[in-house]
């Protein structure tokens, strides 16, 4: 099972809005098939893994072990009970349950046929793997990852904005990395005119780029941006539904897509937000500040995980920005709090990884 | 030498203002003896190691490793050099020159008086094992850390200053191990006035009490405080020369010392505290908060190292109070550095220590 992980890892980013699954086929303790579901679209995991043996003989009476449940519905492919139940396979180990009411009971349909099988075997580990898959089914949103680089004392900037470099090279090739494992990245109109960033991979021989999400309320980004200078097909800009509609129009001359949102006080509303990019198929979205954008997402509850770095500076806070800009609680039992706490460095840069309680 | 390391961290905190010393006696092969400088006062570690020899036939030809270069004036105690030279220890391996002038050369006599000797083994561990005694030497003033424990996000209290408790209870008891290993412990009014600490080290079997000094420009302290509760004669209160002298006589009357200093823009001058401080002895300090006081640190460049202790909490920042209280600066690249970060776990707790890049 750890193998059939192993293998749906490398597709993670990849199969949105279809979960990730890896699936190993195991005959006298030896490993004769493997697959995992590389793109929507492509065959799944059991059909892979099943195609990889060579020799079909070799599949009778062995044992598939699959991320997840196998799906017993017609879709873009045919349901993988099916595959299963032809192939001589008489034994299927599944880590975790499908969580979407569409597809699942397949293992319920493999049982009625005589195989024998067992669920549950590394859950915890299969349903890290589909964090993002389980959130959008459970509630019918993207899946929201804040990423911040910071000092020691949680500052995002210093005076006038400057937040470059908190960390260190070997931080910022991480930080490439996750984009490449989220549908879109998403910034505040603030971060683009201070940093006027690119918001793309540079990860060598990564060819996915994520969409670049601007919460631009009055559509205040200009024209000049970098970001408009390479894939301006993956721009989606949200703005307030009384931005200036000749700006708008120019924008989407420009092929960025224009999403209006309702907004409050001047932010966008991050609940309508959601809807309108779940219905895009933006399935996961890292959030990349900077401060009231992180501080509308923590308000609203809606940070899925976290991905904190901390460069080895520790400066005074007075002026400068805090990596979560919005109101403090009155109280430290009202403070949010995070669990699955993971700790790594990066030359001297810390890595914190954390999901809030709340979340998942 | 990592043994002799080691017997010397035993006494770290203790023996102020003398330096931790640690030494080992091996013959062919074997540790024969060994002992640590305990307390200033007692005898020094390689008197100790000498004298933990019964059989002293066995001294003849063997080897001494000493973390420190042995003294070789007459202070409390008689200088090493010549125990060591009427011991029959033929060959010394020293960690560490000795960093006082006054003490030093010890090495040199060694030498000429035909002792084989050696220099600088596991010296970054014996210079780390004395950074208090090198700081005292070198600057003439207390070796500051400062501890603080924060949010994720660098905050150390939400509105109206509740900070209890950010930490869990393995971080807490880790606070109050460093707070063994200080001569005092620091805190400004502020954090008097809004957690009314007792500043205790409440580790059991733990008898020896850090001072506690309390910074308070304008003598604005409570009688009541709990801090007067306890220990009375170690706490040191530094204020103004214009703080009301009727309320100093009350403080005085109640054990505690006061320490007159120069003050400027309602703070106290910590360059002049620096100064009293060492002059009574104050060899380390362990500064806990609040935000002003660290920031006060921090901009006169007075941090030897930091404990930063991180709850797993990421909450709002407007009107919370940030570990470092002082301007930011107006670019990264004025910003103090860090350097040696190490990282550790106390279950969902972190504590980064580093230290800045331009001390020790």
């Amino acid at each position: 099972m750890s193998r059939a992980i192993q293998l749906a890892k490398k597709a993670i980013g990849k199969t949105c809005p279809n979960p990730v699954v890896g699936a190993v086929i195991v005959k006298d303790g030896e490993i004769i098939g493997e697959g995992y579901h590389r793109k929507v679209g492509l065959s799944h995991a059991e059909a892979e893994a099943i195609k990889s043996v060579k020799d079909k003989t070799k599949l009778l009476g062995s044992t598939m072990y699959v991320t997840l449940e196998p799906c017993n519905h017609y879709g873009r492919t045919p349901p993988c009970t099916l595959a299963i139940l032809n192939s001589g396979i008489n034994r299927v180990v599944v880590a975790l349950e499908d969580p979407n009411p569409r597809s699942s009971h397949g293992i319920d349909v493999l049982k009625q046929k005589g195989i024998e099988t067992k669920i549950g075997v590394l859950e915890k580990e299969a349903r890290e793997l589909n964090e993002v898959f389980i959130t959008n089914i459970d509630k019918k949103r993207p899946f929201y990852a804040l990423k911040a680089a910071m000092t020691l004392n949680g500052l995002i900037a210093v005076r006038g904005g400057n937040s470059q470099w908190i960390t260190g090279e070997k931080a910022r090739l991480h930080a490439h990395f996750l984009r490449s494992n989220y549908t879109a990245v998403l910034v505040g109109i603030n971060t683009v005119h201070m940093d006027d960033p690119l918001l793309t991979c540079r990860l060598k021989g990564k060819t996915r780029q994520p969409f670049r999400i601007i919460l631009d309320t009055f559509l205040k980004i200009s024209l000049s941006s970098k970001i408009f200078s390479i894939y301006p097909r993956k721009i989606l800009i949200a703005c307030g539904k009384e931005a200036d509609s000749d700006k708008q129009r120019k924008m989407r001359a420009m092929s960025a897509k224009i999403i209006k949102c309702k907004a409050k006080d001047g932010r966008i509303d991050l609940h309508d937000l959601s809807q309108k990019l779940f219905s895009l198929n933006i399935c996961s979205v890292l959030i990349e500040g900077g401060s009231l954008v992180h501080g509308s997402f923590v308000k609203e509850g809606l940070v899925d995980k976290c991905f904190l770095f901390y460069g080895p500076i520790l400066c005074g806070s007075h002026g400068a920005f805090n990596a979560i800009g919005c109101d403090a609680p009155n109280s430290l039992s009202q403070a949010p709090r995070l669990t699955d706490i993971k700790c790594r460095m990066f030359g001297e840069d810390i890595l914190v990884e954390g999901k809030p309680c709340s979340a998942g």
